[in-house]
């Protein structure tokens, strides 16, 4: 996924000041007025909007005993200290994705997903019964001092556009590869020029051919970047992002401070923008492929089974290096990794198997 | 999917009769007890369980304002009166799955979900972006009285359990098949001979022979049924029932008289719920398919291309017939197939693409 849609050119440094006069949550009359932080623009579809449908649900369950205000990225703290504001109680809560505090904890990338990890499906399973919600509070109360839900899933990610075909591992060598977090680590491996670049700039490298190669998110996160444009080819498996997690982070002690219904109301509400954000994600990508392909002409290609392979042993060592480092992300990729390992076989032949099946030619209605 | 795993031996009749000496639901300093009836037993595992869940969170979320009390089938009315219950305002609310409904309203048993349908995520797509939620509240309106809310979904279901091998399209011809609703309609057009029988007899039937293949849910909801004992060979893919929406359904009177707030929560807690009762479905039967392989022996086997594509074509024809006969049927089948079409081709190159590719043989941490 892009790392950078968040970052917006409204000044930032001076929001962050002005932040100090906001006003403070007040509790009066039994009533909480909370802040919550994005990484977000306002309204980004998927994910801005995503969470805003979060912040009124609980705003409208509490009858307004709870109420939710949403802050876009720059708004009260540039995105990438949100998770700081929260921890130091600036604000009550805030909504992003884990990898983003990958710097503060390397678990927290592992947390969001990893290569050829869970589908969103069974990222929901292992968090509600596979032992996700206790190694995920753990995390987020150590590193952050928060209480942490996940708050919606972007599905299985593309892994990009290119300019050029891609049809050996040796068309990886040299290809210069806008691609961030561990698949960019990976592609790197693999002999590929990894840039990063912000969003504003990433289509006018891939026109120019600065860039032969951009991955983003899925057809509804990259509809108005028009990278069809100049890039022909959509490559297919989502293999460095099967389904990245969606965050709502609480600060921990505001949360403890809430009476049991308004927790229980937080946690209903966190659940269920969970299934709706990944529910957006995927209402609007199907048609939008459809236009990429039957207006536009772009060519799905899948990357070969050699390429994967590789792709797959690469991902394997990146990972083994980020656990050896860090005893909590060791921990939390070990579960993950063992739910992997129950899931696969079953969610190949239950999804995969349909999905084959109801690929096949034959009539059916219009 | 069973129909039957809801029948309770237990004096139905007389808990019906019962039923008319309970409490009347009270409104008294502001607080309601609503009673949900649901078509399964207590805490049966999956269904029953993630009713309760449901229940549970409304009543913590109100803290009581509106506590929701859960009956199984046959403590108040029998599972298949559970709408009907509703319906007459006997008790507030209920859990089944739609298709229970298809004798009172054909399009109940298309809004389960049909063969060669929607995945579990296109269905929540579908019923949160894809027009889904009005056409539900039309149909749950006008059939049953009630305000509908998706509540729970079993995920892609296997197709079967089979004594022989079924390995051509002759093999179905004669098969003696226990399969209900739509998926057993196309069986039996293709020569099979189609017996419905109650769930206790299931087991027995396929030890004997005298059923030859048995159509269930899925690893979990088959755990304790043994079906390995007696039936080596366990087929994919889920054809028929590609991922089943559970349902809360809403006395409408009772609906519109609840509070603003009331209202948010238990739509929250249904959403929740929803994603919850997936994840146990899926985190439960990973393990449960590695135990039927690696521990008991069975194969699993993958119904071939050309038996796909004919049932594909019959499954076209039963639909077809079913949709011409009702006018919501054809309506909601209409908007269902539409945004089937649109997401075809993404959920296969994003989550079909990806399962393909992280089962591919390479080394991985243990």
């Amino acid at each position: 996924m892009h790392r950078r849609t968040f970052m917006v050119s409204a000044a930032a440094t001076t929001a962050a000041a002005a932040a100090a006069t906001f006003p403070k949550p007040a509790i009066a009359q039994n009533k909480r007025k909370w802040r919550m932080v994005t990484t977000w623009q306002k309204n980004l579809p998927g994910l801005g909007t995503g969470a805003q449908y979060f912040a009124d649900q609980v705003t409208k369950c509490t009858g307004g005993r709870l109420s939710v205000e949403l802050f876009a990225a720059g708004e009260i703290v540039p995105a990438f200290e949100s998770i700081d504001a929260v921890k130091t109680g600036t604000v009550e809560m805030g909504h992003g994705c884990p990898y983003y505090w990958k710097g503060k904890a390397p678990a927290a990338e592992i947390v969001s997903n990893f290569p050829f990890g869970l589908t969103a499906q069974e990222y929901n399973a292992w968090y509600h019964f596979g032992g996700g919600e206790k190694l995920c509070d753990e995390l987020y109360a150590d590193a952050f001092g928060c209480k942490f839900f996940p708050c919606g899933n972007t599905g299985v990610q593309h892994p990009g556009w290119s300019r050029k075909e891609v049809n050996t591992l040796d068309d990886i060598k040299g290809l210069k590869v806008r691609m961030p977090g561990l698949g960019g680590e990976v592609m790197k491996r693999l002999g590929a020029t990894v840039v990063n670049l912000p969003a504003n700039e990433v289509t006018t490298a891939l026109a120019s051919g600065a860039i032969d190669w951009v991955e983003w998110n899925n057809p509804y996160g990259e509809a108005s970047l028009g990278f069809w444009r100049h890039a022909k080819y959509y490559y297919t498996p989502g293999w460095h992002e099967p389904g990245t997690v969606l965050e709502l982070f609480v600060n921990k002690k505001q949360w403890d401070s809430l009476e049991d219904d308004l927790k229980a109301i937080v946690q209903q509400c966190a659940f269920s923008a969970n299934v709706v954000m990944l529910s957006e994600f995927q209402a609007r990508s199907g048609p939008i492929l459809d236009q990429f392909v039957n207006k536009h002409g772009v060519e799905i290609r899948r990357l070969n089974d050699e390429q994967i392979t590789k792709l797959g042993e690469t991902s394997a060592e990146v990972l083994n290096e980020i656990t050896e480092r860090d005893a909590l992300a060791k921990k939390i990729f070990a579960s993950m990794n063992k739910f992997r390992g129950e899931q696969k076989a079953y969610t190949t032949v239950a999804e995969g198997d349909f999905l084959h099946a109801r690929s096949l030619n034959f009539s059916w209605p219009a």
